[in-house]
């Protein structure tokens, strides 16, 4: 295997540490947790995390405007409920905190047993379950994908604009109800623990519908230029979001050049501009990645003001941009 | 071959229109050449550029502080002179116009054939090269690699003091004799027009010495732990720069997923440490790239409070970071 590392029991360990020596203004107060450098001492404090290998998130996101704690896990493994205590109470205020969780078995059992764990110290504390991943049919078994980060930047915006730790939840929950995300793949990715690909495609194949643990897709096809792969992406959104206004977010998966997010974004605009959408604004590049997999992911939101104001105030994250 | 895109004939036309939905403070005037929405009226404007696959380089730097224009040929293809010409013409104040050319046989000509021209129509033009990559033992070879990216901040920084054209010249041919770069590859760059990989390379091998244009480097050698590659990187720019006071930039070639060049930091940061340097400034992350090339790149500049203050500085650029 080859990979830019030294350990690989220590990939994450490490990892944390050279994030600390890119940006001062995060700390590290154990191997698996990154908080701000100067804690919020007013507003709900905001904690999420998972396995690692999403990079940048979640530890990118933890700054003003955004996360106060980011729990980072080994590679694609749910950090353990201690760690996750640790975050909550580190960045805890007197408002209480909110945890952002992505809907994965591990993530949700885990956190909501910190979540408990916290409640039973006195810390007032609650969670809400992102699931924007629409290539999983039924809605309660549905991935948090990329719409994630999308939920982080809303909800510190809230938080910095006063609203209680009730209210952030119920306005949360009804915009995670409204985030709709899908995904492709041309290349896996190589986990480094393992050693292995996350699955084999052959030479002329796509996935379509991947998650972000290097998992396969719903199912494979033969690669096709890009605007049919947006067609195809988009008949699936379509079948979920009926507005015509809407909050566009394409995700690079990792190993994905620039270049070809710009091309992606060049034929998803001619395909709007087409079928007569409205694009408020595009986000475009890695935020919720999967390692070294080659691929992108759309996701879409309808547009709100309140929704555009979130993601255009300022956060000093780099990573949101 | 795999690649998100449509057209390979394409490929730098479909991306530059990505870029401007992405991006809306720049405009796209040809299928090669992106400028500042907002032109500059005063102050040398700078212009940069080579072929693609660099991206964010160039036209991710053509931003307020940076760079006015972007020349963008084909993939790993110098831009030609009439398309370079436009640019200038475009951008050019009375103050004149830097070309900031990478050391390419093929950029060399092509840009110093524009500048003649530009002159020859009486726009006031010069043009510095940049020659950073220490892996070229005859230092009038050597080509310019992620270097160039930091030649393009001081540049607009001195721009927007009110430097000009000959001391900004000066200035940066000095700067230039200090920056030196040294980079490697894990895996190599798959090429869109061509659809071949940049070179083949072995299970258990890396290459030391890589360009950015999806060549061999110097020596291939069986992959180490990250601390040996750091070791073999800086011996060689050790023997370049003496000054133990330093401003670093560890650029990712492409596909280098977050987690690893943040590992690379860590790693870099606990070898400097323990040989005494003291690093002022670091940037980590995807400046240069060569399309989808696995590996890094180590950058060193001499520190001096005026290249800092210069870094520091403001620009729109969200690549910049």
């Amino acid at each position: 295997m080859k990979k830019l590392m030294n350990e690989k029991t220590q990939f994450v360990a490490d990892m944390l540490k050279g994030i600390k020596i890119m940006d001062n203004s995060v700390d590290v107060i154990s191997d698996n947790v990154i908080v701000r450098s100067k804690l919020k001492t007013k507003g709900v404090a905001l904690v999420s995390g998972g396995g690692s290998g999403h990079e940048p998130a979640h530890a990118g996101f933890v700054a003003d405007g955004m996360l106060d704690a980011a729990v980072c896990g080994e590679v694609f493994t749910s950090p353990t409920p201690d760690k996750i205590l640790d975050a909550i109470k580190h960045v805890a205020t007197e408002e209480g905190v909110l945890l952002i969780i992505k809907n994965y078995a591990g993530d949700v059992m885990n956190f909501e047993m910190a979540q408990e764990m916290a409640e039973m110290e006195g810390i007032s504390c609650q969670s809400v379950i992102v699931r924007d991943d629409i290539s999983i049919d039924n809605e309660q078994d549905r991935r948090g994908v990329a719409g994630t980060v999308l939920v982080h930047k809303y909800a510190g915006y809230l938080s910095d604009n006063g609203y209680n730790l009730a209210d952030i939840k119920e306005k949360v929950e009804a915009f995670i109800e409204k985030v709709k995300t899908i995904g492709m793949a041309i290349y896996p990715c190589l986990v480094p623990t393992t050693g292995q690909y996350g699955f084999d495609l052959e030479d002329d194949q796509m996935e379509i519908g991947i998650g972000i643990h290097g998992e396969r897709g719903i199912y494979q096809e033969k690669i096709e230029p890009i605007p049919g792969i947006i067609k195809r992406l988009m008949n699936e959104l379509e079948k979920e979001i009926s507005e015509k206004s809407l909050i566009v977010m394409i995700n690079g998966m990792g190993a994905t050049p620039d270049s070809e997010l710009a091309i992606v974004a060049n034929y998803f605009n001619e395909y709007v501009n087409e079928k007569g959408f409205d694009i408020k604004k595009y986000f475009v590049g890695n935020y919720m990645t999967a390692l070294d997999m080659q691929g992108f992911s759309i996701t879409l939101v309808p547009y709100d003001q309140e929704y555009l104001d979130a993601f255009n105030a300022p956060t000093v994250s780099k990573y949101f941009k």
